[in-house]
């Protein structure tokens, strides 16, 4: 195996490969990179046994001036083979297979030569079927992902909420999650997926690393599914999650369709808000703030009370308040990241009753996209 | 007391005062942030009882617009109030102590009452005399901590070493730390400071936390001792330090005056290449890069060996090499400290044996900064 690369372009695709890498494992060989050489192609892969990226670098992509002298495969060190890389001083890097598993890696007048190990004993990648694909716009995925991760549950004790389940039927893709306090629900109507059809839970971390990942390509993005993964893929490249298996709670009777009293607010405005008097609700040790909403006054308030720590008031800005008057406490938190997954817009708070969850909705699409939060007694 | 101020003036204070205030204290009033409020300024204080700042804000001063209603004092919690007053809605914010330790905190529609502590219980700062006072220049003093904080040690085993050794002697400034492992030493001629003399130990943490400080601003630092104090005045800071107690090791005769071997390399294009033969050494259970000189074919060589993990090899361009062959190890780490803080200039590094010290000076100034490292021994 030898080949010559031009060194930046091969560290963005490394740095790719790397997010699926853990140096914490119990299986000692992913903690290293693969490379497979091919007469015309690099592959790249790493896992950690959830997510596994592989990464394709084709001769025929000019930007990466590649020159493949012989093919042939190695599994090495991924993060120290990757800082070597990094701080190798010219512009391309030669890596090539001496003997056995040795790996020299030359560029300029700097060169290593490092133990990595056969490519053979690299876990298999699992065969996903191409028969159920559907494609999914970048920005739409990302928004889906960003306004449904937030309620994926971070406690250990309930595996199959630590997902998000996301279901299509009829062209209608729905992802929901819930930590069982709060749950993000969000519904989109995609064109020209014909009969495929999903009923998936996706683990919240992998859909997390894989925003992160798309956000860096304009590529739309391919989804497949199969029994126990999904595959993902955009560019060059190939981003597998194993599913969650069991069965997912039902969800869509929780969410109340009728409501008491109502208020509309401008996200960033109430962001602000709800993060200042979440600074007194942190010191203290029931963190919770309070609401109070007249609608004869026009008044919504938010307030915090700590005998040891102090006080905070604020009058909320509003578009309208209507109903009932209500008074009800909740944690600060959970409200601070329902608001912010809604961005810049404005936000319907519909509640029944102090002890009921309430729901929030972005006042400009109020069907596909509801945010519960279940809220906290204090009497 | 009540005053109100322009925030964003106010914040900038608050924070050159929170660098000195730690939430980890065995003294719990040492949390809080002292505020005196007199008919024409503010004066801020926080203290680790290590280092001691105080700023005082002058309702002379435009920037602050600051209103001062009736004059007072009180202790703070400080992180709880100053993330409040960052976080507030207005242009300005007005503090009040409405009754006994209380004080409310308003801007815009934005109410909190956060409870302090009486201003007396704060411990008292040390009186410093103003009769030795020396004014350096902000960049020289930046630089002369820059370049010796590097060597002071990170042990507690000598904690006379934790500090920086500054004497002041003939209007020539010296300033020399060390580990036991390396040393650094910087010389500077002060003119006008008359017949000024110091020989005090300032622990090396408060010198770099004033190196912070001093970058924000372009005033010159005035510096004044006392038998337990150091003070630096800068705008209208008060920068106090404690001095460490005891003798320092005499350094003067560890530095050698004579060189067998002698190297010219650029620090930058040196520093790149230990850098890289360092990724190997630190996988390696001793971490030591070694170096070999031959100046006959004007050769100097990094290389690292681990036979569990592989080698690094590199030759290094060069201006000059003279002198005997010479095959000597030495921890990385400390080499890169000692080149990073030569900056982007010419070092001569002179060699003796294998075992004996070495040192390094920038070719353009060999007499005023010298640092010296001890090689490992390896065989």
């Amino acid at each position: 195996m030898k080949f010559t690369i031009n060194r930046s372009a091969f560290i963005s695709q490394l740095n790719n490969v790397l997010r699926a890498i853990s140096s914490k494992t119990t299986i000692p060989i992913l903690t290293g990179l693969k490379m497979v050489v091919a007469n015309d192609s690099i592959t790249l892969t790493g896992s950690n046994s959830d997510i596994t990226i592989e990464s394709v670098m084709s001769a025929s992509n000019e930007d990466y001036e590649l020159k493949i002298a012989e093919p042939g495969s190695i599994v090495l060190p991924a993060r120290f083979f990757s800082e070597i890389v990094k701080k190798l001083p010219d512009k391309h890097v030669t890596i090539e297979i001496t003997s056995g598993f040795q790996a020299d890696i030359t560029s300029g007048s700097a060169k290593f030569q490092i133990n990595g190990q056969d490519a053979e004993n690299f876990p298999h990648l699992p065969e996903v079927e191409a028969n159920n694909t559907v494609v999914l716009a970048n920005d739409m995925l990302k928004e889906v992902i960003r306004q449904t991760v937030i309620a994926v549950s971070k406690q250990e004790s309930r595996p199959i909420l630590a997902g998000i389940h996301v279901t299509l039927h009829d062209g209608l893709l729905t992802a929901v999650a819930t930590d069982s306090h709060r749950l993000a629900q969000r519904k989109v109507q995609l064109d020209g997926v014909g009969d495929v059809n999903y009923d998936v839970i996706i683990p919240g971390k992998s859909l997390d690393e894989l925003s992160g990942m798309i956000s860096d390509v304009d590529d739309d993005v391919k989804m497949q599914v199969t029994d126990n993964q999904v595959l993902f893929i955009f560019g060059n490249t190939h981003f597998y999650s194993r599913l969650l298996e069991g069965n997912y709670p039902e969800t869509s009777q929780l969410i109340p369709d009728t409501s008491d009293t109502t208020v509309e607010v401008d996200a960033g405005t109430f962001l602000s808000s709800i993060d200042r008097a979440s600074l007194l609700s942190h010191e203290s040790r029931n963190d919770v703030v309070k609401l109070t909403i007249k609608p004869g006054e026009k008044l919504v308030r938010i307030s915090g009370d700590s005998p040891d720590i102090g006080m905070v008031e604020e009058d909320v800005a509003t578009s309208a308040v209507e109903g009932n008057d209500l008074e009800i406490s909740f944690n600060p938190n959970y409200m601070k990241d329902a608001l912010r997954s809604f961005g810049q817009s404005t936000v319907k708070i519909s509640f029944t009753s102090p002890l009921r969850p309430f729901t929030l909705v972005p006042t400009e699409d109020t069907e596909n996209f509801v945010h519960l939060i279940t809220p906290v007694r204090t009497f």
